[in-house]
This record gives structure tokens, C-alpha cells and sequence, in this order.
């Protein structure tokens, strides 16, 4: 049984991956072929040719066209429908390859992997700091994790993992008993917490210039299916900062795009906003270094989880105060995949976007 | 259920591979293990002891018998029996492994994997220009493909793939939409067609010497279940040749012996005869860097179209007007596989070699 | 259907191996992660975190207990208890890892794998020669064999193999028709010849400094499940050796401990203990070097067997007058097998060790 939701918007690719060449990617188990119409929009085909399977991104672009390797059959960029078969006049209506529909939004190519009559390009993420002057965006690299989706979104909604995985970097003991709050707003999981009066970790070390204690907070926004914004800074302790002023502290949004490759392969396309350092030349190469060293700790657990998870299972994992969130975003994962196994004519509960500040 | 046919003869080495050394061969999904006899011919047993199951060609040729390398079990190279069981004298009849029949002929070492009863040399393939001094033979090398045989013997009675997978080597667009002409001829099935008038292509460009237009051809034999001659040439269009006269053109037989090794895995054995540039020291080794360049085009092809069909399939594939010989050929092996699952007491309709020129 | 015995003690590691830091074992097809705990004892817990699934091996020991490296459950290296989850303070009786018993002797870490109340550490295997003066012990390498342990266990009460498999090594074609005895006694099965008045063979020529013919004998004890002991050796002829008196040759006894990793995964620790060259000080390099050829020769031959039983079979295997001790071996675990499937309210049938001399 699947474990995809297939009627949401995933991120495909950053845009600047994107030209005339055709490349292959492969998104929810499916090879898809894409590239950048002279209109440039994008592209995005199923990447194998209806007639002998090779994939298309074997052949090669002719205009807004891909011409198969093998024979030659040519479909159309933006249709899918054959428009030539070498050898014979006429075009059978069975000659034809998936056409998937993107969008391109603030330099990312997103993509619906399921009934395009349902694509509404209005529910694709957004955030108002895209285009705020007084906020940096960085895209940064495209983590690949040999783990299936779920547990990476999870990872991403769960702030109690942080001083164990990242105690030197992200996080430190000081949090481990710092309880965590949750709750749902809209379509986001939110799980939440302050560490008052503390040490500042070592990315805001490095970074925030710190050095007496600080007031910290974490803030996981986990949007169903696959998008998260981990909301996290510090402030000076004597500011006494309330929760809706997190503006006045260093405040960074680390975005994670995930992709689902296979059942037990992802891509966390990762991004950060931030309203700090907006003049130094070398915070975004340093704030990256920092952030690679940290998710490859996630790596290397979530890797290891997965190895277990394919062994034959004799218990049932147990569950804890801490994964309340994660519990709610399996549910609603559920939910999803319930609607779309089955036709229900009344319901509607395909993934939105809407953001909380 | 296999897709091997069993009554047939297979190339399994060229003959130069094979001398007084064990060595491992896998063909039909067996292995066997083969080595050259005291009186020259080639011994072919299943390489595995009944014993303990160690292949024997990790054990020791003993004059025309072999010695398990695990416990001294010795097999008569020709029949297959025991000969000899260390720590007891006598020796049960289940006590053997499988023999099979080889023949050689024109340096070619063939082997029977079906009913030895029903093994006629007289069968095996051969065309009268391998003695014919007018014509030059040569061996080429064995290339290796991730590929079901099934797939590269249709990719070898399929003209139409070669102004897509070969346009700078063996073809150019100005074929890509010349008509393709298929007949079954007895065992073979037959595709041809003529481009009249065409700039020659690369490989007559590099070998025949050719500057203005040429006439040429490609009429490719297939014999199931898998021998393959493609006849390929060209001759000034002044010429004016008629399709009997091929010969006083510069003419090219590519010859491929196809085994099968897996379901998935296929060695291609090809050679080739010319009736030009005898004299030519340097022909051969120019003409097999040419089979190379245009063997590894199709040798990608058909491993990308491999690696498709061993993903689960949504839709069926469509065949189109090009795949007329292929779908015969299809038909053929299923009615050849058929008739080896039954046991039908009326017909026989095992391969066989009739030459046609 | 498993293939393990598991009530039994198996060698989970030499004593050296363990050490104050999180080391992972697989015995049994189980993870298991050992450690030395303060009092001196080797703590041996299923490496698997029952919350998330992560292997504790790469979380991190205090004190005498684990901490997971995802959320910091924590367990104790004695019970396998939970004594602390982050963020909450019950802690539920299902929050717990298994954790095996293990015992200690002559430098040797044994795990009991099965149900801890049968477990009697006097049924860990023993020799006097462990502590006698008169004989040097060494434990040499694990050597890891892509085979399953009942082949490996096999090929150690077979002397037939030596001649084929170890001609320049173990044995010699003077041995290849000598026959076999076997018996079992108590819970050994024991095989051996006599070589009577031999050349001795390469690994007496290199170490026991023998000239003239020899009698060597080999005797094979082999202790259900996992347990070999090879007592083998050479004697001047002119003395005459009797049975009883071996102690005056050359006597090497090479033990054995065999911990199946996986199905087709094996570990054979193995050891020398020597009555011979006590005072030489490069005497167990030599002999290390000579084992190590000699087992590489095994591995070779056990992969190769292990490769052919992957794949399907179409015939049974053959026995032969030299597999009574393997089959005796095979039957007895089997045996056990069904004990352990089943519950039987009257028998016992459990492995145990009784050294015969």
C-alpha cells in the first residue's frame, strides 16, 4: 500500500536546477523528466517513452518537444501527447506520457503529483519574508536521506530530539527536560518551547554573537504533507522578550522541503530566512556550514532507524509524552491517504497551506 | 515461468576461449563448467558436485575427468557420471552431473541446453561465406547487457532504430522515415529496407571510402531464437543495384550469437564478414572500434529499457507499425516455449538454421 | 522457519574485544550491543531503542546504563530496564530492552540466546588443558565466512575434506582413501583417522621439525550447536603411538567457536592450545599464519557452497560414506530445532559440553 499523498504540491526542484537540459528526478517512486519550455516554464513529463519504456531523458529536446532515444516518438513538453511516431501518419490516442503540473514560486519549482483537475497553485507554501526587505533568504542544499518521509517530517516536528542528536550544535542538556507544547492551527502542527535563562547553543555561538545567557525558543511548524519551518533564535535574557516579539531577538527560519523519492528514500531541500546579519557577506556560507553539520547528525539517526525499521519488527515501538506532534501528523497523513484510496463524495481534506505568525 | 527455449543450439564461447583450464560459463541460468578433452573437443558439465554442491570448476581437471575441489568426487568430462568417490567403492547412479552437447564449427563453440535426443548438428547455424575466400571473417568480442536476450533480439531485426540510437555511426536521419519491409522466410524473420540517394553514413563513410550519395541497405535475419545477421552495405547510386546484386557493392555481414545468461543479463558474441578491403591490414581492427562505438549506443539503450522493466508496470506498452518483425519474433519464442512446457506428440517445431540470400 | 538453536551458550566475543564503549554484536540474527559495565561483567542489551527504532549503539553509556542517541531513553545494562524517559516521569513497563545473559571464562565472552531460567553456566564448555601448565593456549582471529553455520560446523567433523581442500596445508593425497571413523559419545561427535607411517604434511613440516615418516592422526569433536575441537598431531613411526598416548607427539588441539551471525553469515572464532614449543617465542605467529592460510582454503570452498545453495535446487544433494558425522550433526539440531518449536513437557534435550580424551 502506498504511503504518498498524491493530491499535494511538492518541491521538485530549486529553480536554479532547472534549464534546457532534460533531467531526470524521481518524486513519490516516479521517474518524471523535466526542463525549461522557451516559455520557460517547466516542464515535467513522465520519464519513460509508452512505447518501448526507455526513459525520454535518454533522447533528446526538440523545441518544446522530447524526442525518444529509441524510435524517435516525440511527445509535447506541456501535454504529453505523442505529436510524431517515425514510420507511420497516424498518432494512437494511447500514445501519450503522464504530463505533470509546476509551478514556480520565490526560485522553487514546485510539483502536483495527483488529479491535476484538484492543483490549485493558491495552496502552495508561502511566507511574507519571501519578499520582505528587512529578511534574508538563502536556498540552500538538497539533503539526500536513505529514510522514508515520515520519519524525516516527523524529525522536523519534534524539538525533543535536539539535545541528543545536536547537543553541540542546534541544541544542548540544558533543554533535555524543558517540556514541549503542541498544537494545531489550521492546517500546521505546532510544537513549541522556551528555554529560559540558558547557555546559548553552539549555533548561536558562532553565529549570534552571544555571550551571556539567553532566552531561546524553538518554534516547528509542520505542514501536511511536506513542508516544515523550524521558527528558532535567541535573545538577551534581560529582555524579557514575549512570545510575539521573537522579531526583536536573532530570529532564523530554517525551511525544510521534502520530497519524497522512494518508500525509503527522501530529499530535504533546506532554506533559511533570517532577520540578523543582513549586511555580512559571509553569514549565509557560515550559517550553511552550520546547518550541513547539524542536519547530518539527523542523517546519520534517521539512517540508522530506517536500517531497523526494514528488519522483520517483533514489538510494537512504543510511543511518549514527547511525540504528540508526530502522532497528530501520522494521523493526518492517514486521513490523507484514506481520502484518496477510496472516492469520497462529500469530504474534502486535501493539504493546505496556511501560515500562523 | 522461464522465458528460455531449451531445444536450441547456443553459442556458448568462441573456440579460442576455451583450452585445458575450468572455466565458468552461465547460460539459460545455469552454470556449467567447460574445458577442452584430451581429443580436442569441448567438455560442458553442470558445474555444481551433487554432493555438497561446490561448482567444479573450483576443483581440478584429472586428465578428461574433473575432481571436486570439497571432497574428491570425480566426473567423466564427456558423460557426466562418477568415476570415483574417496572413502567408499561404490558408485551410485545418482552420483553425476548434467553433460551437455558442444559442437565447433568455424571457431565457434555450440552448446545443446535441451533434450539431447533431439540435438542435430546438422542444425546449427552457418552461411556458406565463412569458407568462401572471397569473404573475410572475423571474431569480434563478447559484449555483455544487463538486458533480457528477448530485447536485444528484437533490437536486431529492427531497422528502424538506427537513425535514433546510431544517427552518427551506423545511421542518419535521412532514414527516419523510410518504410521498413518484413517477411518471415522459413525460420528467419526478415526486415529490410533500402535509403536511395543518401549522403553514406559514418561507418561507410570510415570504411568504404565512399564521397558522393550512395545507395544502401540494411536487411536484418533473425533466427530464433537467437542468431541474428544483419547485411549492411552501400554502392555508388550510379550503380543503380538491384537488390540480388548487393554483392558488388561493399557488403557487411554482422553477425550476432545471442545468449542468454539471465532473465536479465544476455552476452552478445558478434563477428563479421566482408567481401572488401581484404587486403587491408588495419580493416578488421577499424571495423571492430566502429561495432564497438555503435554495440555500446545500443548496449545503453537496452540496459535504461531493463532497468524499466523491472519497475511494476501501470500501463501496457504500445507497439506501433516499426514493431512488425519484433512481434513475430515475440510469437515465435512463445509458441516455441509453449511447446517445451507441453509435451504435444504431434508436431515439432524446433529451431533451425535455413539460409537465405 | 529459523534455523538457530537458541537455548544454548554461544561465543559472543574473546573477552579482549569488550571494553567500556558501545560495541554492536549480531548473533543469532539479533542486534546486540555489549559493553563492560564498572564491576567488571559484560553487559549484552537488544540494540534497538523500542521508542524509535535506533540501534543504542549509537547512543552513549552512563554509568552502567545506555542513553538513546534520538531522545534520550535510558536503559540499564543489567535488566534492560527503562530508568529514565525525557519529558515525562512514569516510565511503563513496555519501556525496556532484552537483555542476555553472559558468563566469562579462560577469556571468552559467552551469550545465552534463549530462555534465561535454562541457562546453567556449567554447561559452558571447558578443557583442563585451559589451565594446565603443560600447554600454551592462544585465541587467534574471527574469521568471517559468507556461509550458514551448519555448513561451517559440518566442514569440522569431516577429515575427508583435508585432502582436497587443504593438500599443501592440513593434509595430503596419502590420505585420500584412509577411512573414516565415527561415534558419538555423550553429546560429542566424534570423527578421526590414523595416517600410519606418512610424510608428515605441511603444517607439521613447518612447525613439529619432522624429517622422517610420521603417524598423524586427526580427531574431530564436535559439540552441538557450535562447539569444534580438532585434536590433531604427529608422531614419529618408529614410536608406535597408541591411542591413548598421543600426548607424546606432537598434539595441537585447534578449537572452534562458531557464532552464526545471520542465515548465510558466520563468525568462526578460533584457538590453538599446544603441548609443543611452549618456550618458543615465535612459535604462535607461525602457527597463526599457518591457520589463517589453512581457513582461508575453507572459507573459499564454504562460499562457493553457500553461493550454489542461494540458488534454486532441482535436485537433492548426494550423501556419501564420509558425511556419517555431519549427519549426525544435522539430525541432532534438528532435534533441537523441534524441541524448541514446541513446547515438550517431558524431555531435555539442551546442548551441553563432556570433554572425552
Amino acid at each position: 500500500m502506498t504511503i504518498f499523498v498524491k493530491n499535494a504540491w511538492y518541491v521538485a526542484a530549486w529553480s536554479r536546477e532547472i534549464d534546457d537540459q532534460l533531467r531526470r528526478y524521481t518524486i513519490l517512486n516516479e521517474h518524471i523528466v523535466m526542463f525549461r519550455k522557451s516559455d520557460g516554464s517547466v516542464a515535467a513529463l513522465e520519464d519513460r517513452c509508452p512505447h518501448r519504456l526507455l526513459p525520454l531523458s535518454k533522447g533528446k529536446r526538440i523545441g518544446d518537444t522530447v524526442q525518444c532515444g529509441y524510435h524517435g516518438l516525440t511527445f509535447d513538453g506541456t501535454t504529453g501527447k505523442c505529436t510524431r511516431v517515425p514510420g507511420q501518419t497516424n498518432l494512437p490516442a494511447s500514445a501519450y506520457v503522464v504530463s505533470y503540473r509546476t509551478e514556480e514560486k520565490h526560485g522553487i519549482v514546485w510539483i502536483w503529483m495527483g488529479d491535476p483537475d484538484r492543483a490549485d497553485p493558491a495552496r502552495i507554501f508561502d511566507m511574507p519574508e519571501f519578499t520582505d526587505p528587512n529578511w534574508a533568504v538563502h536556498l540552500g542544499d538538497a539533503l539526500h536521506l536513505e529514510s522514508n518521509y515520515l520519519n524525516v517530517a516527523e524529525n522536523l516536528v519534534d524539538p525533543a530530539h535536539i539535545s541528543f542528536v545536536h547537543p553541540t550544535t542546534l541544541g544542548s542538556a540544558a533543554s533535555e527536560n524543558v517540556p514541549v507544547h503542541v498544537k494545531t492551527d489550521g492546517e500546521a502542527i505546532v510544537a513549541w518551547r522556551w528555554i529560559r535563562d540558558a547557555e546559548p547553543v553552539g549555533f548561536f555561538k558562532a553565529f549570534g554573537g552571544f555571550t551571556g545567557n539567553v532566552d531561546r525558543w524553538h518554534y516547528y511548524y509542520l505542514y501536511t504533507p511536506c513542508t516544515a519551518v523550524i521558527d528558532f533564535g535567541s535573545i538577551e535574557v534581560e529582555k524579557n522578550c514575549a512570545e510575539e516579539d521573537r522579531n526583536q531577538g536573532v530570529r532564523i527560519f530554517a525551511l525544510h522541503f521534502i520530497t519524497p523519492v522512494t518508500e525509503t528514500y527522501t530529499i530535504d531541500r533546506w532554506a533559511h530566512i533570517r532577520n540578523s546579519a543582513l549586511e555580512d557577506p559571509d553569514a549565509v556560507e557560515r550559517m550553511d556550514a552550520a546547518f550541513r553539520l547539524a542536519f547530518a547528525e539527523d542523517k546519520e539517526i534517521l539512517e540508522a532507524v530506517q536500517a531497523e525499521e526494514n528488519r522483520p519488527q517483533k514489538r510494537r515501538p512504543i510511543r511518549i509524552a514527547i511525540d504528540k506532534a508526530p502522532l497528530v501528523y501520522r494521523k493526518r497523513i492517514n486521513d490523507l491517504l484514506e481520502l484518496e484510496r477510496t472516492e469520497d463524495l462529500a469530504g474534502d481534506l486535501s493539504p493546505a497551506f496556511v501560515y500562523h505568525d
